[in-house]
């Protein structure tokens, strides 16, 4: 069908220091973004697109150098949900990550070596307030703002921080805040990373990484994201060769799991890990604004919340607190919970379901 | 009130090897148990109590050497669930253990050193046959189980593999197998162990314990035994002390994951643990006989089952499939799911309302 069409990530040097929510300052901070689609002359047809734990900005298209799909390619494109025919999509990567945006692997300035541990912890306002120097610099003014898990808790602090910018908040299986069942497994995960024996205090750049701490820290996040039903419906109970009495890999699921945090440790940076998960825990505007009425009173943005049925990390419940709050506080808000078996991958698989209902919220 | 009643745990060395369902034959097994109650002359009053994953012999009572309280030592006790004026109750640690059953770190006979992981895979049936040399020993021909979570596996494979022996079966907090999320989380648990730097495949007896796998494996474990509603009741996301911004313990959730990981490693063999998630994982009486109904055809026993509403490890769902099983070959079945806010932790927690239902169980 037509084109392919192909992306290239650029990098946005921020002239001015970051001062971080901690109190911190960063300086030297680097940007990685794509954009599909134009910007017109008014500069009112942007959404900004974010990326969840691990993700990056290479969000849509082919990239021209790995010649790889966006991780929501399905999403972003000529008619699809967020249509490059009509609008200009910018995705960036998050700080603390390792995908081109500042983060733990990169070079201090004040060293001249890899931060490490001495990069300071973010928070998701941090994140989103580096955001914003990529959408001043092209002199965006209006935003829509879309993004599933952790991509939508960008999407909720981009709409109660800069709420004269922002005007359609897309919030995909997401919360305003994890629960603790949420922050346990992250606990976990990183305290794999920290008692690694190559970890070295997260100077392990130029030695061992710590594989496997960070192998298994993805594959107790892979088990969130997916649920009982899908993992049945997937692997059920079978073996991968039969049953081997000894303590290699047995089931189909310990074969996937193994597979999935092998692949991880290629592509991710342990300490990006943990700082991200911890900006996930951290991010709490119910404890910040006092409720989250008080967190959305000042926004002026239209909401669409989206969650699966079968989500048990960011749950249903969770999605309807943030509706009943909206709805109190007078806020045009939809929501629709959609049946999926695909728990919380659903919103990086459900494509067709998600489409309808983006596009029709965007038309709106 | 009244006097403290105090246990010994006995070790009995069984003559005759143990032929493993893997074809492999183990000497010299010993089983560590203890008894509480006294057993009648027509010894018909025997109770055989059965312990979860990384339980021990010490069910009730004080124990005499070390003055802690058994693990059911508020269902076990004169006037109690299992009242110790009328039953007799056995209780006895599993093969593969690690609290004087042999193990993995008891010594091969055949080499003079622990075994590790020369130790063969042990299964579900493996631990019953070996539980039935001490009934056996003790002179019991007729029998009552009980168990919870692997307790209750265990159960359920006495009633199908011993139908002559066993009238009366309890099933708490179980299912007749694993689900594939089950499995999920206890391949990552062994993962942890396995890939902690001082594991050296099994052989650490003379170094360093894998104790930070261990413990991962325990604090995975944990997240499992309780549920949303239970860790948000107890730790909800309030910090320790504050926003640390730092990757030390911050929340609540994860300083009491951390303390369970560190008080573990200090009362549990990690080879035990691989060994022992190994056999809950491979128990499938479904696969084995072709169905539940098949495998419950040939019992002649009464069966009580019971779940709690908030048990995510196994379900209300896993047990009704078990009852419908069991109805649909005309066995004698009662059931109860237990409104509980405990999780899977219910089973050692909510005394009160399953002393009613077993004591009038064991009544009828």
């Amino acid at each position: 069908m037509g084109n392919i069409n192909y992306s290239e990530t650029k990098i946005l040097k921020v002239k001015e220091p970051i001062v971080l929510k901690s109190g911190k300052v960063l300086s030297n901070v680097e940007i990685a973004y794509e954009t599909y689609g134009r910007l017109n002359e008014n500069k009112d047809n942007a959404i900004l697109v974010l990326h969840a734990l691990t993700g990056s900005a290479h969000a849509a298209y082919i990239h021209k150098d790995t010649g790889k799909a966006g991780w929501w390619d399905d999403m972003i494109g000529p008619n699809k949900a967020f249509d490059t025919n009509k609008y200009f999509i910018i995705s960036s990567n998050v700080l603390g990550g390792c995908y081109g945006t500042t983060g733990p692997a990169s070079i201090n300035p004040e060293t001249g070596k890899q931060y490490a541990l001495d990069f300071p912890v973010v928070t998701i306002e941090d994140i989103v307030d580096v955001q914003k120097k990529l959408i001043d610099y092209l002199g965006i003014e209006k935003l829509i703002v879309a993004g599933g898990s952790m991509g939508g808790m960008q999407a909720i602090e981009w709409s109660i921080r800069y709420p004269d910018v922002v005007n359609s908040t897309i919030l995909i299986a997401t919360s305003a805040r994890l629960n603790a069942q949420g922050i346990a497994f992250n606990a976990v995960a990183r305290n794999a990373i920290l008692t690694d024996s190559n970890f070295n205090n997260g100077n392990y750049y130029n030695g061992q990484n710590p594989s496997s701490g960070l192998s298994i820290a993805r594959m107790i996040g892979h088990i969130t994201y997916l649920c009982e039903e899908a993992m049945f419906k997937k692997f059920g109970r079978e073996f991968k060769d039969g049953p081997s009495f000894d303590f290699g890999i047995d089931f189909q699921v310990e074969s996937y799991l193994q597979h999935q945090g092998k692949v991880f440790v290629d592509r991710f940076d342990a300490n990006s890990y943990l700082y991200i998960t911890k900006a996930v825990d951290y991010y709490d505007p119910i404890k910040e604004y006092g409720s989250l009425e008080a967190a959305f009173k000042n926004t002026n943005s239209r909401f669409l919340i989206i969650s699966f049925s079968t989500d048990w990390l960011f749950t249903t419940t969770q999605s309807k607190q943030m509706v009943n709050a909206l709805v109190s506080v007078d806020k045009d808000v939809s929501f629709v919970e959609l049946e999926s078996k695909c728990g919380h991958d659903a919103f990086l698989l459900e494509f067709e379901k998600q489409t309808k209902i983006i596009k029709s919220f965007l038309r709106g």
